[in-house]
């Protein structure tokens, strides 16, 4: 039958499925395909298919945080998808880094609550190396600026990532995130590839990440859907390669 | 300025708030009220203002999990409102909550992470007891099904409420999950309340929450959508009386 | 057989049970009702049966913290009482709260051990509603300042509430601990009803508290016995509405 | 000034004090000294002075639990005191320990939450070895039945010990508490030595424990009072050696 | 000047590092070199400097565990060094891995204590992707069976791994641990990578491990030094490829 | 057979065991017995036997860190011994502490990860009173400095005791450390007694440990091998008293 959230049953999508958080996001991302068409919308969770350079690509929304994406994944894992790659945005932790510049995630820092309920914190949530290596040799061949590291997967926007509360509510052990990450050699904070990389593990996918970088945090700056298009390319471009 | 996500500016949402998770139940609560206009949609986040008996109320859905409902709170708390009532579905873990009931919180197990980001875990995700009392003459009034009790908020919905993962991945400390949560009096499972009522009481917002009970997971029951109507009813009607 | 501590069997206690921690408050407490009789006296457990507007109420001293009262409570249901308020003093955590002023706890921070053995931490200990409204009217109608809110439970009066210990010892972690939960809006520091609310909880026993504050934290105030006998007549006559 | 709850002043309690948990105790122990007399009791805090043997000697009751005796170990170092033995009463957990023989405890295993306010779990409550020789040295002397090793301390008589709560409600996590200690060596359960031990020793101040079994969890037997005198004389007669 | 435990100054080692475990293995792999010479040898450190295939490459045995090998690299960076392979033995946890197989580490489970030393635990400890792609190019050139994907670090190799303890000692939690990895797609125990993984990464060191499977903990076999010599020749090879 | 790592069968070692750290101390304890034989030398496991003052004594040495001591534990106990002497090296936390002053473990502060895999963290690791007592009486018998109490065992030597790491990385939890433990009443650092004292209480064997104090941390100093030699004699010693 159909996945309760996401309204597809099995067959519907490809082996290889995009997964941006914004369901606004699918079709941006759908008009670099060569021909596509929305197949289901459901709450945060919109799915377009489509065919680029001749393979047929999926791309599916997950919403915000380890929950909604661990509903896509599980959902979509059902429907037949074994590999995936999320293109997010990402707040840059290293000052080397200009916003609109991609990051590609090797592995996540689980600050999340999600994969813990799949195993413990100690278990590592890592990118699969076939993904990374083709996200990298296509961030090469469309000659964008990209970074490969670890980054850091939140699940609160505000408080996790040291940006203080309403009314400026911040404990003390978030004071100091920002800076603490970024000795940490983190390169960026978003708030879904950690439980994409667990669940994906346990559950013999593959996954990757590829983030552009719409803020810097160490140098305070913020630019609406930088390198967004980039990383879209070079998800899509990467999908062919695998 | 606009907030990042909601995408509304203070002073165009009410003081009072319903919380649906799912943006395509916006509108449907919504055509309860006496008139209304939907005024953003972003991402999960899509937001009617309306009238009901002559108060203002506006209604905003969440998407699913802590982290997208954290950055709603967060955001209309900066857009002026004051006071929430999450309308959910829930699986109910008691053998006499029948599916279609409602069920009121009066305060959430916390099994999210969100809230982990704002306070340690020992600190009660408790409803407003004003919002609690609104919400059960409001069920008295409509003559509808109540139960009144502690909620548990997971941020899985496969694995973290006890049902198997892709390939029957569970975990042995799911195993037993909700035969262990009905001993502990609990009523049942969902998934944003915790990160809801603890943020409300770090920020002296009030929040209350109204479930209905899709499913009974101890006899095995679900029907779509039961009890979203009386949910809907009922939050608006306690609006009317707080 | 009689209970191994508080030396009582089936049927020889109230449904109705008032607790404060001090052996020697059960009688102050009784001597505001219409007639009472001490039944028992162990360890720190001493009980009084008593009649109070035609209602039939019991009294039993708890003693200190978390462990002690786990005791009582454990012991008390198997008597025979369901119902169960605890009258206590606290240190008030708010500048608005005067010394002398009553506080209804809702619910509580679980800073204490006992309650672990029984739950995880992320169970809330929350209040019985019935309770608190009870408490709420009994406040009004007596005509006594009172807070409604969270409350705080600790293990230990001096480090756990944040006074130094001997020699000045205080780890860094309690430095900050009568800010923080300030912050928190957290309404006063007591030692007993995080236990008793978790318990009760599970129990599908009612339990709620009302403590009188003898200090205020904030403000380095105190004053010796302040509000006790106003918690005492609040707790009798809310036992009346119930 | 006067020590809060234990009601005494600097210079009123000797160096040496014993520590029965039990009011009703205090007496019964001070019984076997040269003289005594009672003065204090406030709370579960009884106070008695004596002379054994040519040394002044205290004797104050803790009450159940570790809130309750750290309080009172805080508040009689305050008052002059440094050199503790806690007089208690145990449930065996080992088939060749026999009711009614002492326990002398070496350390504690910390199942208590009062000393997690001091300090980190790891840190290992022991008691002080010049104290642990000089009881075994009065148990040989007095030539009564004695085991000398790890005890373990609990928040909760009831579940926190393996024994099934109100209802019959045991978490799973104990269900094997006594057969799991059993197998670690652990010689006995009571309430009160890991906070005991933890403090004094942050506080350079000398406690050892001397618990007589009044049961045995494995062979499930019970004498009430069993060994109770033997180890208030051991105790006294350490206090001599020391 | 010299460091403390590795007894090497600054420029004694080569910016390449091979890590065995085993002090006797330094000159087994040494052996696969055009050229080597013993430079230090110290407690559990003994090291090698050599030449393969016109590079400078150095050798240092860790010892066994998170301890010893967090002291190699700490001195060994301060030696000059950046690049680490660890080549160790390990036991295969998946039934398609045979003895005699290579396993290269992509990631560890952090199941160590060292690596906490530096960082909480969702911080993933994870090879370097450059080492990793060097590993598998080596391999395949040599014509070796070799398996990519996560490995477990565990800080005891009886209990932790879950074989009996001395007596048959084996804690609940460890029971079932052999099974519980098999099915997260864990390849293999061994005791250093995690501590490796997680520190080069803090260090912005490139570290790498391949491990020969001496044994298959779900078929229960085992041969001794089985794989050890490909292992060796691979990360050889691999180094001159990075 | 033969033990895996220590490379002995049953009945090859003493009951009694002096456990150094380091290999090459091995044949320096063994100087100060009557005579000795090195019977084994695999990794960083090698053993002597030999007679002192009549007695039949065996030195292993275990490695650096709890992984490393774990394993010769297990294994030395199956090769028929019971009696462990930890001779060790140590950095003073205290000013009173000389450099070269002996230090005598009563029980140790559970730093590292290797117990956590036998026992959770609460168990207390505590020396043998008996070899306490034998060590105390061979100290003085041989009038050399010495301290008793508790010591603390990490699982690293740099950030773990509050030195900087490679690039200066010391995380906050660990700025303050040496001074925390100061206060605490911790004597010294070191890296294994916390594993070794678990687990031996776990299998009913007798631990203890004497260090020399190579450094003392607050003051800053070190000297090479100051008071090894002495701890060395005052093992042998207190194992002809045991």
């Amino acid at each position: 039958g159909r996945q309760y959230h996401i309204n597809l049953s099995y067959g519907e999508v490809s082996k290889y499925v995009l997964l941006p958080g914004d369901p606004d996001r699918v079709e941006i991302i759908a008009s670099f395909m060569d021909s596509y068409k929305i197949i289901s919308s459901r709450r945060e969770y919109k799915t377009a298919n489509g065919k680029y350079k001749g393979i047929d690509i999926s791309i599916t929304s997950t919403g915000i945080g380890g929950p909604s994406i661990s509903i896509a994944l599980e959902e979509l894992l059902r429907a037949g998808a074994n590999t995936f790659i999320r293109i997010g945005t990402s707040g840059a932790l290293q000052p080397f880094i200009n916003v609109g510049d991609l990051i590609i995630g090797t592995s996540s820092f689980r600050l999340d609550g999600a994969s813990n309920d799949y195993v413990e914190r100690g278990y590592p949530a890592t990118a699969n190396y076939e993904i990374v290596n083709a996200l990298i040799q296509a961030a090469e061949s469309l000659n964008v600026r990209y970074h490969v590291g670890i980054i850091a997967s939140t699940d609160t926007f505000y408080v996790g990532q040291g940006r203080p509360g309403f009314n400026n509510y911040l404990p003390k052990n978030k004071e100091n995130i920002v800076e603490d990450l970024m000795k940490l050699n983190v390169l960026a904070f978003e708030m879904e590839s950690s439980t994409l990389f667990t669940l994906s593990q346990i559950f013999k996918a593959r996954a990757g990440c590829v983030c552009s970088a719409v803020a810097n945090r160490i140098k305070d700056e913020f630019v609406v859907n930088a390198g967004i298009d980039d990383a879209s390319k070079v998800a899509l471009e990467a999908t062919k390669i695998l």
